[in-house]
């Protein structure tokens, strides 16, 4: 159980894997609710420990505020009892983070997942992002995860300004993209006991374990989330080298969907499977038919192994 | 005159000395229009060719689609006939993008100024920066400006996406803040004749000027546009050795202000100056003291030699 | 044994824990092989599996051709039998690579360690390097180790270009200091089995031996080799939690002397646990009075910990 | 004339255009020196103010210090009296660039191109710059020139450091590569009267000459050397507008051969133009064909304009 009830506060204990939802529009790039909880119904059918909606795999830098409520409560609605709903309230400023923040506690999230603002690179010294995460952890009354995306971002926050961040007792775990083994190992061992570094990406999350990561949020657990989930146990059970061969065997998909071909191939990918992918919003555009190629073949393969 | 009406179109030609204004806000950080009119006021008292709002040093990715519209609206009651109103409206999505567009249009801006939308980098190809800039341009009735940001958003268009996203007819120029002169000769020899380069930073107006550009739209046009415009009219009337050492006169108080201290420091600045400068949005961070009279003592040198 | 003797072929298996040597000078910057030896002597109380000497730890780029094969024999006669010594040999052109493996192998260095060129950044293509370690890999009597040490060289081979690297058969593992797991456990998933790829830094040991590295190669190892082979000996009987604590204690010393302040920090740990660390070539400084006695400091609560 | 015979110092005044020249070799890669003779000579039927032998140009990373000291006597024999020989030194030990520096006085070079130690880039600080560039101008009886190639070494000076750097009576000039076109004119503004800065390459020849760069060592000027001195003339003689144009003109050929092909493209330039180029040492290879093809009908087109 993820959601510990305890008198009046909920405690939020991270654990597991946790897919990033992608955001599911229809042909005129309106969103799509009922195919939102359409795919969270299919990925609840396994043992995943919640869900992310508005993470970088969300497209959440391409919906309005109003968009982002709705599908706050579009997951809501569809995310079992006992299971995490994490909703990503990132934004440039501190207000506009906090007011999705509210946003996202009023339609019931569990957590919410801020990316640090980055405009601005040279001006993001850690005083700047220390207060920011400290002033948004004051203000809300669900409790903050951290969210490093230096791909994307630009700004890669060191060990130290995590750590800092950390020290606020609303501001309850990280979910890191970088893949810095070191930088993880390093959050962990000077943290608290019950702050969690979540491997951000599936290639990673062996090692993340290994060095005392207690699960991860990665695009992959939505395509195959037995295969993430089988990693972990293989892992808590002791059986390093089933862990391993299955780590190894999901890196080829992972490097062709996550990390070169993005959120068009992860829709493609859903597509493919079952589930509901649909299109992307503008600038973004669909996956070339060479490449769905490429990825089909990969799927059927893994399937054919039984994801 | 800037603005030639021309039939039932207005033909806007880009041209000489364009401060990015910074915006306004009250200590609570509620936007403050009256101060964005009385600043714009005091800038034109100099012979700027226009101003624009909701650039990088207007703050503008802290801004709701509501606030951006009230700050065209300020503008444009204040902004003198015959100069140009031009509106930022970039964002990461197409739609928001011309939708904010066809906000500044309503507001009667001149022209938009779009950034590249740049989150999801590795997507960022040359053929999704083509189409998005095409898809904004066709569907805008006012004209667009290309905005290329790489220190701030982290993707740097290269000649070759320019130049091709400056083919369609309704994108007349380039704010570029980069810096590669190289990179601007290039845009501006390939370039049709009534398209524009404008230099995005004081520090490279004089080398711009020299390859080509017409102007720039630059942060230290709002302390210094005296000097700014007598660049270019010492370079347009032959005189180099005037304009060069002008040129490296400004230098020293762009880097500390532009370059490294950003949006704090330009507001103190304005502070000091006696217009309105005021607070900045958080995560950004009021200028620290001992970098404050750093500033000021530079600011009082340049008073004393004449802004 | 790291010596296979195979009729007339000598296989040479890398595994464990090899340290890479600085070079000893006298106060003159002249070599001095005396202490070089002195120092391998000391190392070999340990069971490491080998030495390398002429690495980036040893300032090979400061020594001519004819220092460098001093070095290498100085070393041989110190390295006692059926241990490894590794000499470094890689340099900017193909022919002078090959004259210092030629060098090495005569001193009778069990393998050569080759860092690739990189000067010509842009022109080092997957091509360019192939070729060139295929043609030191003809040319040599021993058998070549891949060294990629991006945070020097400014060239990261991908797991594609290292992977068709070590398709020639006298290319027998790679010593990567990079430190991107992921990459590593491609080229350990697609390599052949007795390809071996060696950790580059002690800081990601313990996962780089999780995805089936077989040891490595790392600075930290000339200070602390009986925790570095620790974490191997835990590693390899299943007690991961163990491997693990010590793998986080040694990251902080790690960090300090090997990432951030280099062969001048190396030197001054070893002069104060007893070995010659002694001068480093200029331009490099030795390390500051502060920064020294902070290095002291952790190096004696390492001490106390028992090293 | 660019030696200023006085008493007994000669001053090395630098002014003009300067090709740095490729090394000549056989096709088997040994050293060439009769067709460096004859290049050279071919150069200085231009008004070109003198010569670089063992810049990047040169591939003199791939040259033995004896190498080194042939091509400096190869060219000392070649360059008429009157005009600069410079001879690049550079070396990633203070005591190799000195050894160096001497060996190319020796050969009577009127000055030492110093490229900065680069390879243990985190330890190169100022101080380690300051110092390395001091130590190795004390020790030289000919005048350093700085020079400054980010793309390569992975090391950018600063102008604060160069500034340092140039403090120093023996120092006096600098090469810069990397086109920051600020950050030449603060160098220029900051330094005494007698420090040349000289564009390093031929794509910002005239934006530099504009904020007082005193000419260029660019390798077009070993293909066109006649465009890159008119460029000056025009300059110095007050037609922007002719310049402009030139200098418009050349960058598509400096993009092509310069930047993104390197030595190889160089040398297949000057076999096409009757020079010699031939082989390039290994790992760098030979201009691909295609290459080749679009090179030469780039050279054409140019030769047809008139060179």
């Amino acid at each position: 159980l993820y959601l510990c009830q305890d008198n009046e506060t909920a405690m939020v204990r991270l654990h597991g894997i946790i897919p990033p939802l992608p955001t599911s529009f229809h042909d005129n790039e309106k969103l799509y609710p009922e195919k939102i909880r359409e795919n969270i119904g299919a990925l609840f059918r396994y043992d995943i420990s919640g869900i992310v909606v508005m993470g970088s795999n969300g497209e959440f830098v391409m919906l309005s505020e109003g968009e982002k409520e709705k599908v706050y409560a579009a997951a809501r609605e569809a995310v079992p009892a006992g299971k995490l709903l994490i909703a990503g309230t990132g934004a440039q400023s501190t207000l506009e983070t906090i007011r999705l923040t509210k946003l996202a506690a009023r339609q019931e999230a569990d957590a919410a997942l801020v990316l640090n603002p980055f405009y601005y690179k040279g001006m993001m010294t850690p005083e700047v992002l220390i207060r920011h995460y400290h002033d948004v952890a004051e203000a809300s009354t669900i409790p903050i995860i951290i969210y490093n995306m230096p791909s994307y971002s630009g700004v890669d926050m060191t060990a130290l300004t995590i750590l800092k961040i950390a020290s606020h007792p609303n501001i309850i775990g990280i979910k890191d993209s970088d893949g810095n083994i070191v930088k993880l190992g390093e959050v962990i061992r000077e943290s608290r006991e019950d702050f969690s570094v979540l491997a951000g990406s599936a290639e990673f999350l062996l090692p993340a374990l290994v060095i005392g990561a207690r699960g991860g949020i990665m695009a992959l657990a939505n395509l195959l989330p037995r295969k993430c989930i089988e990693i972990m146990k293989h892992f808590e059970e002791d059986r390093l080298d089933e862990a391993r061969k299955i780590q190894q065997s999901i890196i080829p998909l992972n490097t062709a969907m996550a990390k070169k071909w993005g959120v068009p191939a992860l829709k493609a990918a859903m597509d493919h499977l079952g589930m509901y992918g649909g299109p992307v919003r503008r600038p973004l555009m669909a996956l070339e038919d060479r490449k769905r190629e490429i990825l089909v073949k990969m799927l059927d393969t893994y399937m054919e192994l039984g994801l």
